[in-house]
Formats: structure tokens, sequence, C-alpha cells
């Protein structure tokens, strides 16, 4: 599904056919490109592309707390149909959320609308751990069948699995809720790095889990969401939290599928998030992407990297950015188009559906 | 004044006498630092240590809104001197706050506790620019003053001013407040060139009246903070940025003091940073200072750039930390040690104490 089709997904016969599952198209551009094959056009979808700016998604949101909306698979697949219906992007990520998988376990974290997630008992000792059991399957229904749902509607568009990293997983735990500094998280690797570790370790098992979860039911790939890793230097990032990333990245190694990991800010940190065992690296809007594709390194392929408030230039100056990265990307050995950052709440689809259309005219 | 004197200031007989003002080393590791000179001891000064972590800061602060602070001449001084008496930084750093030039031209703008600069009317269109008059050493008597009485108290210790630079108080004006996306200002910026330049022009020439008042009432360097400037990609920095900050480092290249330029999460803007005339360049403790220098090019020196959170490591872990930086640092031309951001507000204060005495040890 290379182009919006309008309302329906009833997808037209696939150009191939998946030895994974019927209807993908193991040719479709995403994978191409995550693979480094070089596909006719550069792939493009949006990070939290699902839900934010699209009115549909407010409608259908309206009165659903957050994690409601993502324990629901109805809901769940819904959301994740909407901006591929709109745009016609070349990939669907899984809607859910980076705390998902702790409620499913049991924690009391909630989403609070303008704070973000609030967790009741923040773990500051090894105590807190003894909330952090390993999570099943069956632990996230939904999520086994939202997954099946997306599969057999959205034909040969691929689907992404969605998570959050051990280390940005662990700050929330930890800070009880979101933090600039993240301060409480560092003491804690600094002061007591064996409670540290074990903290790490457990939430990489429980993060395997949930994408184990996804991966079973059949998705395409995965991206594994690091978004504050990039309040770490390089030194502390390999030393307190590549091990964990690593030991996510390497449960998939035999799956088959394009492993995607991204954090903002994370421009000294792109050989090390390389080197976790990543196949495509995220690059934030901060690192033209060829300067990127030079850190990562050879054998990866890059996503991103428009500035997320690019949305708000005048036409000919976004055509002009959109297509500085596209230029920057084809030095990489493979290039999956996406924003910087997450689509801002107040970004107007029409300018996501032209984004769309200037990244597939190349 | 090297290491801590008590509580006093009267400092004892210089070293060498200054042209420009009595009582000033002109051989303080601070001054030589910044001219690449190799100076005994690296030269050390936190980013706001002036305040925030500081229980007598606190004292005196209490009851006292932000901005009468910013504007009592007795005020300022005691504030700007305090981390000299308690830690014997190398330098002190001029007590202010980075809108405090737009009140002086007579602005409404206000310091909020816990939110930041409020700004009562937004400028988005020519109609502000109106408001923008140049700012004259009259407009603010409490500079000139405190400058004076400083110098007087500190001695052999180098006295910094301070302003915001353009492009950051244009984000304040423009979105009324702290951002944390500045998608107004890029709003503004992509779709308004024209005004936007006529804005950061009017910015420019303020900030040269505010930096004017200090130096000509004798500072001894000026650092210009371009706190958000890494909210901009390079590309959009060059364009709408460089230019401005270049003229208000450019105001200051005949008065013979170190200009020093600082923002966080520039990264991949410290070559530009560089170019735009600073002596010496501010780090984020996100780059390697040997590779920030690598980036910045000869002919310069860095500041930096120690994790704030670091503070919070136990003594061998922040004493290993404290000697990376002064490593990397060493492979830069000339090397003043700082945080890599402002100091945290829960700080303790005996760490930072232990921090000058391990880069004075080296």
């Amino acid at each position: 599904m290379g182009t919006a089709s309008g309302s329906t997904l009833q997808a037209a016969a696939p150009a191939a056919r998946s030895a994974r599952r019927p209807g993908l198209d193991e040719r479709a551009p995403f994978l191409l490109a995550a693979r480094r094959e070089r596909p006719q056009v550069t792939p493009v979808w949006f990070m939290r592309q699902a839900g934010r700016a699209l009115p549909e998604y407010r409608v259908l949101r309206s009165g659903v707390p957050m994690l409601r909306s993502c324990q629901d698979p109805e809901l769940i697949a819904e959301i994740t149909l909407q901006p591929i219906r709109r745009f016609g992007t070349d990939a669907a990520i899984f809607f859910s959320d980076i705390v998902v998988p702790l409620v499913a376990i049991g924690l009391d974290v909630d989403i609070v609308a303008g704070t973000g997630p609030v967790v009741a008992d923040p773990i500051r000792d090894e105590r807190g751990l003894a909330a952090l059991r390993p999570l099943e399957p069956d632990d996230v229904p939904y999520v086994t069948d939202a997954v099946r749902t997306l599969l057999a509607e959205l034909g040969d568009t691929p689907l992404i699995g969605f998570a959050g990293a051990p280390f940005t997983l662990a700050s929330y735990l930890v800070e009880g809720g979101p933090s600039r500094t993240h301060a409480r998280t560092k003491q804690l690797m600094y002061r007591n790095p064996r409670l540290w570790h074990a903290l790490a370790d457990r939430l990489a098992e429980i993060t395997i889990g949930f994408l184990r979860a996804q991966v079973d039911a059949g998705v395409d790939a995965i991206q594994l969401f690091d978004s504050w890793a990039g309040a770490l230097d390089e030194t502390d990032y390999r030393r307190y939290v590549a091990p964990h990333t690593a030991r996510v990245l390497a449960a998939f190694e035999n799956d088959g599928i394009p492993r995607i990991h991204f954090g903002v800010n994370t421009g000294e940190l792109l050989t090390a998030m390389a080197e976790v065992g990543a196949d495509v690296v995220g690059v934030d809007w901060r690192v033209h992407l060829d300067e990127a594709a030079r850190r990562i390194g050879p054998g990866r392929a890059v996503q991103g990297n428009l500035d997320p408030t690019a949305v708000f230039a005048p036409a000919d100056v976004l055509a002009d950015k959109v297509s500085d990265v596209l230029l920057r990307g084809a030095k990489a050995e493979g290039h999956i188009f996406n924003l910087g950052h997450g689509v801002l709440p107040e970004t107007d689809p029409g300018v996501l559906a032209y984004i769309v259309d200037l990244v597939h005219a190349g």
C-alpha cells in the first residue's frame, strides 16, 4: 500500500506473498529500505502518526482515557489504521504506550493528560523490584488480538511493533513520572549500580515479553523507543544502558524482521545505539542524515529526520527541507523517511499528506 | 583568587596589574585558559553558580521576586559574590536574568516562579516590533553600579558579564514564555523571514546595549547564552540565527576581553557557534570535549562539561567523571572547567566545593 487508497483497506492482490504472513508484500518499500535494498520510492511514516494531530483520532478518544484505549483491541486497531487510510504511509505503527507492559504486569501507573505517566509507587530500592515480574502473552490479550485484526486489514502494508526501552521505562519508574533531568535515575545508577542493573534487567525481560507477544502475533518489524537515552553521555549509555537494550534486540535476532531503535537528542549516541543491535537507527532532526549514517556505520539503515516544526513552514520552504532530508538520506545504505521526533499535536494533517507526496515523488 | 578565602574578599596584592582595571590579575587561570595560554591549574566556575543551590542565596531571595533581585545593585553584587566566597571559583558570573534588558526597555515581562519568563504581549507581527527600542546604559543603572561594586570586591577574580542571545530572547517574546518545541518561533522564521530578521536585529541591538553597559563598567569577559539554540538544526541556525549572534559578538571584538558562547543541546552547532565569533565555546555534557574541540576548530578554547547530575554520584564515581572531563579538555587549546548545563537546585554545595578541589588538584 504505497499510496493513499481512500477509506477501504481491502488490499489488492499483493505483489508478492510473505512466508511470514499472507498479504504482506516482502518487497514493500519500508522492508526493502530497512534491509538496505533500494526501493523505487523512499518509504515514509510518522512517529506517533496514530493519533494527536488527527481529528478522527480525537473523536475516537473522546471520553476514553489513554490507557483504556491501549487495552481495547478494536480501538488499538482502528487508531493504528487511521493514518494509513488518510496518508497511505508505508508502514503502520502499533498504537500503544510505553507504560502499557508495566500496567499489564500489575503496576499502578496512570497516564495523566497534560502530564504523562504517573507511577503510584516509584521504585528506588530492592523492595521495589519485587513488583516487576516477567510479562507473558496472556497478560496482553488485547495486543495479540489487535495485531491479528490489523494484519488482516493492512494487507500489504507492514505493521511495526512498539515498545519502550529499559532506560526510558526505568526513568518513569524511578522518577515517578516525566523528568527533565532524570536526576533520580542517574543517582540510582551512580550510587547503586547493582540495583540499577537488576532493575534494567527486569525491564529488559518485560520489554522482550511485550515485543514477543507482538512478533508472535505477526508484526513485520519492531521499533524500540529509548525516548530519554539522549540525557546520558556516551560513557554512561554504554555502561548502564547498552547491555540491557542489546539483550532486548538480541531476543529478536532470529525473527527475520527489522529492528528499529530511536531516541531524541542522541546525536552523540548513534554509534553506540547502532552497536546494541539495531538494523535501522532513528535520528532526531538535529543531526544531518549523512553525518548520522557515518556515525551509525555500515550495515545499517537510517530513519528520519525532518524537524517536526517544519510542518509550520510555507510549502516551498517545507519542500526544500524534505528534499534536503532525502538527499542526505540517500547517502545512507537505506533510508526510511520520518520526522525527527513525534508529530506535534497542532500539526495540520493536510501538511503530513503533502509530505508523503513529496517523499514519494522523490 | 584561586582558592576559597573565607568570608572576606579584600584581596591580597594581585600578582599582576591589569591595564583595564586595578586589581585584576591578567594571569588569572580563567583569562589564561580563555586566551589559550596554559594556566598552572585548570580554572573552574559553575553556570548559574550564583543562586539556586546555595542556602545563603535562598535566604537573600526570600520574599524578593526574581526580577527585583536583578534590579538591585546591592543584591546583584551580593548574590554574585556568594559562590566566590564559598567555593573560590576562578571567575564570578554577573547575576542577572536573560529578560532583564527586555524589562529595562519597558516590555511587560515577569519571571514566574516554577514557570519562567512570561510575556504579557507576545510579539508576532510588525506592530510588536515597535516596543523594541535600543537599550542605553542609563536604562540599567543598577548594572553599572553592581559591576563597579563587584570589581572592587572581587580583587583579582575575573567577572564575567551576562546576556541572552537574540534567538533565545526572541523565543520568549514570540512564544510568550518557555516552550519545549519553539514552534511559534520557528513558524515566524519560516513564514515571515523579513519580520524574523527585523526582530532578531532589534534584539541583537538590545543585547549589545546590555553587554556594553557591563563591559564599559569593567567586566573582564562576557558570556552570551543562546540557551535554546540547540532546538535548531545547523541549516536553520546558520540562516536565521548566526548573523545576529555574530553581530553581537563583533561589537566586542576590540574590547580585549574573552567572549564565551553557550547553548545546551548544541553538539551539531559547535562549528557554527564558534564561527559567529566566540573565543570560548561552551559545550553541554553530551559531547566529549575532545570531539567538541575538533568541531570548534583551532584558535578557540572550550568550556565545560560535567553532567550536572554527576553531583549525585558517590565521590569516587564523581572523581572519575571530573578526571575524564579534564583529560579530554586538555586536548583543546584552552579549557575552562564548568558543568555542561546549569547547577541543579537540589545540588549539595559541598559537592561543588569538592569539584573545585578536584579540578584545581588536576
